[in-house]
C-alpha cells in the first residue's frame, strides 16, 4: 500500500506498530491513532511498561521463566512439588498449564523446539540445564508438554534418549479428542492416537 | 479469565496493551512477549516512536489534519486547488481519499461526527473553523464525505444549514453499489438510492 502519511511521526509510530506480529499498516494506523487520543500520561506509562519490563525482566534461574526476581514465584513455593517438572516451549504455556488448576510440580521453559527447518538445534534450548536438574537426583518425573508438532515429537525424542540413563518417570501429555468435540469431525490420526492410548474407565466423567 | 502471570512487569505490559482497541488479554500477552523476545534498542525505538508521537506531532491550523508542522503538508502545498474544501471525520479519512489519487483540494477534519447518543455536540467538532474558511470568501466548493450513517447525514445537514447563507456550491460524495459488487447482495437502501441518484453514462466504464 502506497499510503502517504501527513506526519513523520504518524508514519514511524505505524511502522513500528506494523512490526508486531499479527498487526497490518491499517490496524497499526488504527492503533496509533487511538494512542494519539489519550492523554499524555497514559501515553508515557504505555511506553514505560514495555521499556521497563524489557530492561527489567529476568528469568527464573531454574525454569527459565521469566520472573521479576532470580528465581520465580514457582520455582520459590515451598508448596509446589520439585520432584515433578513440566517441561514446555515457552512461557505461554507456563501459564495454560497453570490456569488448568491440575499441576502442582515445577516448570522448565526451553524456549522453543529443535527446528532443523528454522535452525534451531538442540544447543538454542535450555536442554542441558533440565538434564542438570534431573542429575541432582531430586527429581522423580518429567513431564513432556510440547507441542503435538512433528517438532515437538523430535524434541520429545531427544530428551528422551538424553534422560533414559537416569532412574526417572518420562511421560508426556495425553493426545486425544478434544473435551466437547465430536468424533465424526476429529481428524483421523488424533482419533487413532486416542484409541491406542485408552485409558481404564473408572465409571467418572472428567 | 483469571491468568497469574510470574511477573508484575510482564502483567504491567499486557495490562497497559488490552487498552488498545480489538486487543485482548490473549493477543497483548502475544505481543508482549514478541517485544520481550526484541532486542532492547528495538524495544526503545518502538516506545519512543509512540511517545514522540504523543509529545510532538501537531494539527494543522488550517485543517486540523495531523501534521509536524503548523500548516500541513497539503493544506501548504501551491499545487492543491485550495477553493475545494473535502470534509472528512478523521485522519484516516484524509488519508483514504488521498489513496484515491483523485482529489486535489484540500481538506477539513471535523473530528468526527455530530452523535448526541456519545455525547458529540456541534461544537465539539471543528465546524466553526469550517465556517470561517468559507466565510472568506476563497472557498468555491465544500464536499462532504462522512460516514453513511445517521450520525453522518445529520451532521451533512448541520453543515448544510450553516452554509447554505454562503455562494459556495455544497455537494456530498455518491452513495451507490461499490464497484465489484453484485446487485443481488447489495441491501435494498442502497440500491435504492443508486437509482435515484443514477448518473448519465457516457458510453466509458470507470
Amino acid at each position: 500500500m502506497n499510503q502517504e502519511y501527513p506526519s513523520a511521526l504518524l508514519e514511524k509510530a505505524v511502522s513500528e506498530f506494523g512490526k508486531l506480529p499479527g498487526i497490518g499498516r491499517k490496524t497499526a494506523t488504527r492503533l496509533v491513532l487511538h494512542i494519539l487520543r489519550r492523554k499524555e500520561e497514559e501515553v508515557t506509562a504505555f511506553a514505560d511498561s514495555i521499556v521497563r519490563l524489557k530492561r527489567e525482566a529476568k528469568y527464573c534461574r531454574e525454569c527459565h521463566s521469566i520472573s521479576d526476581t532470580d528465581i520465580c514465584p514457582i520455582c520459590s513455593n515451598p508448596l509446589r512439588d520439585h520432584s515433578v517438572i513440566c517441561v514446555v516451549e515457552n512461557i505461554q504455556d507456563v501459564m495454560a498449564v497453570e490456569n488448568t488448576m491440575q499441576y502442582r510440580g515445577v516448570y522448565h521453559v526451553l524456549g522453543g523446539v529443535i527446528s532443523p527447518m528454522d535452525g534451531v538445534s538442540p544447543g538454542d534450548l535450555h536442554i542441558d540445564s533440565l538434564i542438570e536438574r534431573v542429575a541432582t537426583g531430586e527429581v522423580k518425573e518429567v513431564i513432556l508438554a510440547l507441542s503435538s508438532t512433528m517438532e515437538g515429537d523430535t524434541t520429545n525424542f531427544y530428551i528422551y534418549r538424553k534422560l533414559t540413563q537416569y532412574n526417572i518417570k518420562l511421560s508426556v501429555i495425553a493426545r486425544g479428542i478434544s473435551v466437547g468435540d465430536e468424533l465424526e469431525y476429529a481428524d483421523e490420526i488424533t482419533l487413532g492416537r486416542s484409541i491406542i492410548n485408552r485409558t481404564p474407565f473408572t465409571g467418572k466423567t472428567i
